[in-house]
């Protein structure tokens, strides 16, 4: 990672150098808390898998698990490394891993924390089943069904049943139930729209843990849901893992499903004014490089009249309303259209509470 | 940066950890060349001065400064250090600094390089003088001119030479011309529309140096010009100094443009298929955190009948004809939409010659 640092604990939020990745420490904890809080109350048992590929940060994570979250949920297999580095007892990969070598770094997480990951094809039951076994160690496997987002898993039903018998023939691996997941149906604007995609899910999910039930095979676990439907698969009744990521920091997409949320932003992209040349118009200094923009803008946060209208490579477009009170120099701070991607362009969060810098947190970004 | 390098030199390409980013190094030296011998033929002395915004690299800086180049573009003050660092010995900041840290930072790399930076308000004359007053150093200054971009740069005309002389009044700088830049217009894609938004440009830049020229004021340079445009720029007469970056790898945005480009595609996302669970699909390791999606979809290379259809964080969404060839734990190669952001995300540049890694370069994203 960058060794240069944007802040150090202590200072003002007025001498981060920008363009910095901040996290309001309020609102990140409000938000965790109120899903563990709503989690923990389920009659279930359905327990949180927050997802560590919205922040990639394990002081993050640590705030999670000491909130009551079972294990962390990772994308990749760096992802995982660097929770497990930090100290996470237990770790789902969400997601298929194709080749030896980096079946074989995920088995080698085994001896320091408990490890799962998902597939959706035998030659991943292959390489993973070779990997533990050369290090002696038993990986949980989930088998990822297609719910509806037409990405990775097998159709729901028989296939599932068939590869489910491939893992349990193979030492090393365990089959511990299903990913049945449905990222799509997060971005469905309308709350019916997001229910019927979900009950859809469930109804496949519920379907193919009945029939491995009935090949001996029952799942442990059924894994899925984030922060624009866990209510959702709470309700489902056959979820019994929910993998929320960007509910710890929201973003602006988020923002423009047709619910009130219960989560607060969190994160903000902390900008100068670095041009301001003409009474209509300014430019800051955070652009593509330190936004994703593949979801939209970013708002401004507490800037009345200004408005990003247009991002480059190291430049934010502004336009301003004849009343808009910015000027040269002056910081914003914008919500990134999507939390996850704008926190991959980061190496440092950095952590205020006030108007004061708290702790700077390394990403693990680039792993 | 990661520590974690994604090869090492003298391995095969099929060794390359994914998602990579390559650099296939006969392109990039092809295209380097190309550039450089068109500028040097022309007979009113323009000069090359590559944007390094496009590959935060020293090692390419290095080549381009070898094959020709009057000095290296940058678009901030973190990429000046590392050209700089690296032995670069003069850099153009084409864009503004409004705050005295950066300002401050600048003018210490003057006892090592040449530096140069634009302005476009008075403020940021006051913030520069300052910074190269305290440490004794001259910065050269050139002011930018807004010729259609609508976003940084003063109005063309009287404002420009108000504000050179409040330069050229202000010990430890010098004022050396005008930052002419339209990035837009490398985009627009017909070349008629191109050649019209040059002519623009050029002639408020030559309308503007007139006037300068009349109080005294001569420019030295007149920068501007990119990809899309540069024999527009050249072609004009009033240009002095070519700001290309993107030649050096190309993209499919630049693809996009209705016009045959003589640049190959140099730089490609090296890519592993993780799921291929059912026969028209298949999904590759490299989404948004791989890839910049602002300028459009990867296309992709050398592999008949796959079409990369959607990205999400970690996953690549490939839809495949029914005799596509690709399959669990293939490799492919994707020609990323824009060069530029999707460098940002990568610490490592994995230089390729034929099927083996020649070296693996740093970049200075996040410096």
């Amino acid at each position: 990672m960058t060794m240069r640092r944007p802040a150090e604990p202590g200072m003002s939020v007025s001498e981060i150098e920008t363009p910095a990745l901040i996290v309001d420490l309020a609102a990140l904890e409000t938000n965790i808390a109120m899903l563990a809080r709503r989690v923990a109350g389920n009659p279930n048992g359905v327990t949180l898998t927050p997802h560590a590929k919205a922040h990639k940060c394990v002081e993050i994570a640590k705030l999670q698990m000491a909130a009551g979250a079972s294990r962390m949920c990772c994308q990749n297999v760096a992802e995982a490394e660097a929770m497990v580095d930090g100290g996470i007892p237990g770790v789902l990969v969400s997601n298929e891993i194709a080749s030896r070598a980096k079946a074989d770094r995920l088995a080698a997480l085994v001896r320091r924390a408990k490890i799962a990951v998902c597939v959706d094809h035998p030659a991943q039951v292959d390489v993973l089943a070779a990997a533990a076994q050369a290090q002696g160690v038993t990986l949980d496997i989930l088998i990822e069904i297609d719910v509806g987002m037409g990405r990775c898993g097998v159709a729901p039903g028989e296939d599932a049943v068939t590869l489910a018998r491939a893992i349990a023939a193979r030492p090393g691996l365990r089959f511990s139930g299903l990913q049945a997941y449905h990222g799509a149906a997060q971005h469905l604007r309308k709350p019916a729209e997001r229910a019927a995609a979900i009950e859809h899910a469930a109804n496949l999910a519920r379907d193919t843990a009945a029939l491995l039930r009935d090949a001996g095979l029952p799942c442990e676990t059924i894994a899925g849901a984030g922060t624009g439907t866990y209510e959702n698969e709470l309700a489902s009744g056959i979820y019994t893992e929910l993998q929320c990521g960007s509910y710890a920091f929201m973003d602006a997409d988020y923002g423009r499903n047709e619910t009130a949320t219960p989560f607060a932003n969190a994160l903000f992209v902390l900008a100068s004014v670095i041009s301001a040349a003409a009474p209509d118009r300014a430019v800051c200094d955070a652009g593509l490089k330190a936004m994703s923009l593949e979801s939209g803008l970013p708002v401004v946060s507490g800037a009345d009249g200004v408005t990003y209208i247009k991002a480059t490579d190291e430049h934010g477009q502004l336009s301003l309303t004849a009343d808009a009170k910015v000027k040269l120099g002056d910081r914003i701070r914008l919500i990134p259209g999507h939390c996850d991607p704008t926190v991959n362009l980061h190496d440092w969060l950095v952590a205020v509470r006030g108007g004061e810098v708290e702790a700077v947190w390394a990403t693990a970004r680039g792993w």
